[in-house]
């Protein structure tokens, strides 16, 4: 199987095969997380940390549920309210709860490069579920995958539209990384104080109007609006961001008859997206996108304990 | 079995044949919890989450233990600290957590109908554990059984007074609708400012002195008093509340002299209850209503997902 | 087996024998604990309750990694969001988690005596998790089995020294209990301010100068500063802390050349120690000390599982 990493960083050192092997795996999670019992064996006696160092109630769920269903015991750490208060630094923290011998820490953190420091210093396996503005490869991931099953299993050549906050937002970046690799032709749609210069080098198409953007594209992919931008002076405020960028029916009819639309959730309906095309089970795959989320989590802790387990009888630890 | 329910929305739903299948496969996780080792399979591979709009340890800790000695992979959602922050509506919030597949959903909420508008949205089994001021199914049915095990197996045509904050309780309102399906002579004793004219139409007797309607009672139900009514001019004081409507030893001596004393915690001692009265061993079941409560949400989950099975077995899911 | 306890309150109930059983089965637990699947059936169909009135992180997560472990049913209870809140009292919030029938409670309080106190109203084992000033035995009992470890299976006759705020610290008060109890020679080095009068009554040498106290020793225990003492004019500043009580290179020359170096952390680097020494895997066991934490706990709680089976066998309760 092509899925030789220690840990689950970003899409920038995933290939191709990587990503394939990792969706195929999760199409079986799929099919397990459908069925009345939800349980596998494939983690059972590992031992699960989610340290979050910003809140989030979904992608957390997300990683918790994972990993109770694949037998895992998973222990919540609540980073705000804890040592961190006290002075202790991120790399004092990490190796405190490294000594405690987990197997697989989900870490998410406020800032770009912190996950692969403390990656570096830890001798588990490390899941990235969020830092910075700078990866959030799971969400890439279940985008991915949901991509996949609507397009009738393709997720090459297809025209991508990502369309909104794209300069802050880490779901953005690895999305792009991810269907770049798959060898998709990517548009984003913003205002330009929202789409910075870098973009342009991944070889993407920039658009500041929606129409011209969202023209034959198969899939629609909504950020969240992070409404403290307003008051940055990104945007002149919600009803102008919803008139300009906000996704309506209107605007959708530029796309192609099947497009898809997506959003990473949580929604802000009425400004990013119009509550009844978030609704429309003919266009909108919002809750499979959750779905995903679970079965590519299941499918990417599994890889890694494979990973870890093979790792450690070649060291000659006991399993 | 006589259970035919897809969700556990209130005693409103549920027949005398209803109460008395879900009391009895109580009492046999009643014998479960006194052992050493407290586990069935009832739930094993089941997903329970638990969405707390309200914070509520000791309920929430109940449907927790509940559901993991029952086998079943359990997840608490703190939702004030989630997405509902982040502008989220009720319903995208349980949308979201429905495309995770749990199978069952423990839902508190301050709004009286969130609960029943949830379960409309979802295809999981949901169960009110507390919605605004219209019901607490599970109270009602603990205290029942409490009720039933201290009148040797009897649950009719007793006298039982409910006394203190009526009008803002949905513990007393299920509570009164429970013990009135199963034929009890309920009387109800507080202020005349916390006892509103809509439950006269229940059958139910009124009273404002506690020497009155305590006399030849069997059941002493008292209600917490919330502290927060005070302020809004329902009542003078907490000592002149204690004065009227507190229990003490003289007012209960007008009631039976086997009569138990309930309440559904966390008790104000000194305000509604005496300290003395409260830890009474012969007179309170305080502590064996909390005992109840584990095994009468174990005996209501369990009942739901045998039903919820059914349904997907009917509907050609594997299970 | 010598351990007929049936409660972890503190250090001062324990004999020599007690903490020498303990520490045999915890070296069983450290072998699992770096095994790929770290399970045993100790605690299967048990319910642990960790009950914390202080926030701890590390302590919390240290004895829910040690309880799942062991196959218990584990919950945790933030009591600081509870119905302490709601005027109930310690002892109505201990009756009303027993009355849930937990076989093991582990319980943080910031009053010195309150897991006494709760202790003797329940019906199943408690471990203290911190008190007030009293005692945190479980610390004392992960830094003894560091520490016989480091020193060639030897726990007797070391020249131990405990340096900072002594007189605040129950880390200390429990560690001075226990290393005496096995006839360690123990020195107290800090601030007069911080090194009050009754602790000279152990036994212990007491030292305000580092290079005086530190000279030949075989263990240099430091404690965390508690940032807030120096609000209460206890110490002067953190800059003068460090440089007459911090630990640095210059300091730890007096001691043995193999002294090893300890914190319960978490630490504040460049305050009570500095960050190289810390670091330095040749000296400090500061990372060993939160490994063996995992291990003892679940020594602990399977001592104390196995005489409440016993306990309740012979009361004839069914298991």
């Amino acid at each position: 199987m092509s899925f030789a990493h220690a840990h689950l960083l970003g899409i920038e050192q995933l290939n191709p095969f990587d990503i394939t092997t990792l969706l195929d795996l999760a199409e079986v999670y799929v099919d397990l997380n459908r069925r009345d019992i939800k349980h596998s064996d494939a983690l059972t006696g590992l031992t699960q940390i989610n340290m979050f160092f910003e809140n989030s109630t979904r992608t957390q769920a997300s990683f918790e549920l994972a990993g109770k269903r694949l037998g895992a015991d998973v222990m919540n750490m609540a980073m705000q309210a804890s040592s961190i208060k006290k002075g202790e630094t991120l790399i004092d923290t990490a190796m405190t709860l490294n000594a405690m011998h987990p197997d697989l820490l989900v870490v998410r953190h406020p800032h770009s490069g912190a996950v692969d420091l403390l990656a570096q210093k830890v001798n588990c396996a490390v899941l990235n579920a969020g830092d910075g503005k700078h990866e959030h490869p799971t969400q890439a991931l279940l985008d991915a995958l949901t991509i996949r099953r609507a397009k009738g299993g393709r997720l090459q050549r297809l025209n991508i539209a990502i369309c909104g906050d794209i300069a802050h937002s880490r779901v953005a970046r690895s999305n792009i990384l991810l269907l770049g690799k798959m060898e998709n032709r990517i548009r984003l749609i913003g205002p330009p104080t929202l789409l910075p210069a870098p973009f342009k080098e991944f070889g993407v198409e920039v658009y500041d109007d929606m129409r011209d953007g969202l023209k034959d594209v198969d899939v629609v992919m909504m950020l969240r609006l992070q409404k403290e931008r307003m008051d940055g002076g990104f945007i002149p405020s919600e009803r102008e961001y919803y008139h300009r960028y906000g996704l309506d029916a209107e605007k959708l009819a530029y796309a192609k008859p099947d497009a898809i639309v997506m959003h990473p959730g949580p929604m802000n309906r009425g400004v990013e997206i119009d509550g009844e095309i978030a609704d429309d089970i003919n266009r909108s795959v919002i809750q499979e996108q959750v779905e995903m989320g679970v079965a590519v989590r299941m499918a990417a802790m599994d890889l890694l304990a494979r990973n870890l387990r093979a790792r450690r009888t070649d060291a000659g630890v006991m399993a």
